[in-house]
């Protein structure tokens, strides 16, 4: 049997004169980007710039909303109503795809950010408002969420094509969530161990809950980062050994015979 | 002979708890609505109910790109690269668009707000980038820029469709210019003459300029306020009148045999 | 036995081009005039045209610091940890106090705002980190915070003058705090009714709960609104009826012997 | 002769998230900060925690007020009144005072930004406005201006003190004016030279302009930067060179014996 996923990172987080991660560096090697849309990062210049670097590296072109809240890097939940989340979430699609459209792409996928993807994950209203949103702007992009989320759950039963996201360096809990990284054991800072546990997500379909025992979860897509040296090494490191298993790194949608 | 003309207002300039205008008012008799990207004034939810109130209208949905100036409502002139002036123009446009196409609609038009507007009157490289940019976007979109400025030059050299706006409350000078705010004769008080003047540039493509002589202009649009009622009732006047002289109130690009 | 008490009103939280509120009416019959900081809503030009007006009315000076959340108007709870509640309350009372300081007037209270106003009334440490940053500042400013809330608790906990704020047109619950907002009977329609509720707030520190039960409350200022004609007017009766009771209307902090 | 002469910086110009500057390599070598203050750039976390740097290292603290342009990084030029500026400044020095103030420090200095800073350099209303809101809000700052500009002229003739600032890596025209950086010759890429140059400055108060004559200039502080591993680099040699030359390095308006 052949095996692929996909890696996916959050890129174009820069802000005017501000740089942050490794742009370039990340995109040789994943094949999914989630772009920052100007609200929580990215502004209209960056996005640009990150549309054109997706495009010429064969990467994926994603949008990555977030709570309008730059200061806190939409790293910050706030109390906010379905219905202005469902906006949020059109108004900055619209305009990361506009940036693909003037060079002749389209948008590919959609993955919300920090808070966003964090309150979408155990909200169902909230889950709903994201996928509906991106459901009725176009019915053929790709919802990007956590496995085992109400976010793959609301994304499927609006009738959205999802993939389901899996961490690294994080560890699960028994009901397939993931240990929230407030507790101790909530990283896995071996990382000879993060790619065993990566591959047998994606080849096996499980992974070793924080108890012991195995949970089932899906394996479509995997969120490396490239905010240092280190995360940009271990990232690499990843998709060597993913090679080395025979899994194929694809984008998420682009299934082979 | 069958005359025509749309009337255009800026629209949508709320935000958040604030409100301006009366657009709900103003939709009842304009044909094109220019719609607050978000930029100087407009937000995701302000956006979403002023393309529906357009849609419920059947007033042609435009975007209303601006300077990134929310304290300046976008009027302040600054300096800024065409490159910036093309990429804000693709975010704000697509931003629009979206809030269209999740209801079945398309966007219709662009028009520049304000200090963006009044750059793209001179300067050509400005003029320039709005205009790529709206046909790099779509080239089935309409341009709206002042009758006689670079932008209009700009929008046809790049291959658009344009609508040249007239101001029924302003004055000209012999090269077919506004008279700048700042003059003493800039603004047309009486209302009965800024109608007659607007009816003679419809039928016969001119007006008479500050020092006597006719200057040509053609008028495929007129730029109407909602800001205070007694701009709503001279725009109810102005709408009543031109019906009275045989012109058809109808959005650009919509022309009958 | 000669009563007294404060009226005080959220104010100068127009922005830019956006005016809201009826600043001037409301400045003519309240004591003490909470100003937005350009956080959640005011901006340096309302600040000093805001100060003007509070001096030329004899109007205490407040600052009136909120959440940065200008599109939601400081009004949607996020969360933020103390450290940072500290850091944005230093930087908004120094903003208002500089603009007092060049007429030669000094601030005279602070009133968090909004969320961070409603957070503050049961999170110890968000009203700790508030109390906190207003003592450091000038610890002779008098903190504004609803009756019987943490933030009163901790504004005397850490050395600070305090006024209680009580609501005319709210109800309370027996433990003395304000029935929320979504609760069907958390308003006072009847206006009269509302200033009898007042007047015994003020003359015998005690007012009726939901459940007919009678609760202490210590009422130094009230909080009026001035965002529609209707509380304009009902803040004048209240003014008038508190009059006629020979209750004293004064700024917080001014005894007379 | 004893000489002496201030090296202040621009920093606290990082922003939530996202970092700029090496502030705490640059902070062992100068003597005056110029603090950001959230309009160009900085937020309510970063001005604190500069200011307490700056205390750490006996550093003088100033205030950097810009242009509310964060994108920008308050460096494009935008029409604004002189009274605007004159709040934006009050706003803004207020509100970095705060945070001195609540440390027991005072302000000591305030140096305008980026497009602020060039505008006051000829522009005699906003050079004005700038002094004025200076000398309003505390007439024992020292404000920082171009050595011959207009912001130097008017912080005199308001009555403040001021610093005369020198470039080292920058040419200068034979009116004392910088030579413009779109020149070919407008800097000075040999440090040897600059730091040269800056001697003489300081010791002579002479420069030679691009044409080969000597112009006369005040050096009461030279600007440095940390954005790059070079800048720090060379601001050190330069502090080294100053003291060999016997030129004490002091902050401006302290002076010996």
């Amino acid at each position: 049997m052949q095996y692929q996923v996909d890696l996916n990172s959050d890129i174009g987080e820069s802000y005017g004169a501000y740089t942050i991660g490794q742009d370039e560096e990340v995109m040789e090697f994943i094949t999914s980007a989630n772009i920052a849309c100007g609200y929580h990062a990215g502004d209209h210049n960056i996005i640009h710039r990150t549309v054109e670097m997706a495009i010429d590296n064969d990467v994926a072109i994603g949008a990555h909303p977030g709570l309008q809240d730059l200061i806190g890097f939409g790293r910050r939940p706030m109390q906010i109503s379905p219905e202005e989340v469902y906006q949020l979430t059109i108004y900055q699609i619209g305009a990361v795809q506009a940036f693909a459209q003037v060079k002749g792409y389209k948008l590919h996928h959609v993955k919300p950010h920090g808070a966003l993807y964090n309150m979408a994950v155990k909200d169902a209203a909230i889950a709903k408002a994201i996928a509906q949103a991106v459901y009725d702007y176009n019915s053929n992009l790709i919802l990007f969420g956590l496995a085992n989320s109400e976010l793959i759950r609301m994304g499927k039963e609006v009738g959205l094509h999802v993939a389901n996201e899996v961490f690294a360096d994080r560890t699960y809990q028994p009901d397939g969530s993931l240990t929230p990284r407030i507790s101790s054991n909530a990283m896995i800072h071996d990382t000879d161990e993060a790619v065993e546990r990566v591959i047998r997500m994606v080849k096996d379909n499980k992974v070793t809950a924080i108890d012991g025992t195995d949970v089932s979860i899906i394996a479509d897509t995997i969120c490396v980062h490239g905010d240092g040296p280190k995360s940009l090494e271990f990232s690499r490191q990843l998709s060597r050994e993913l090679k080395n298993q025979g899994i194929s790194i694809k984008k998420v949608g682009i299934h082979h015979g």
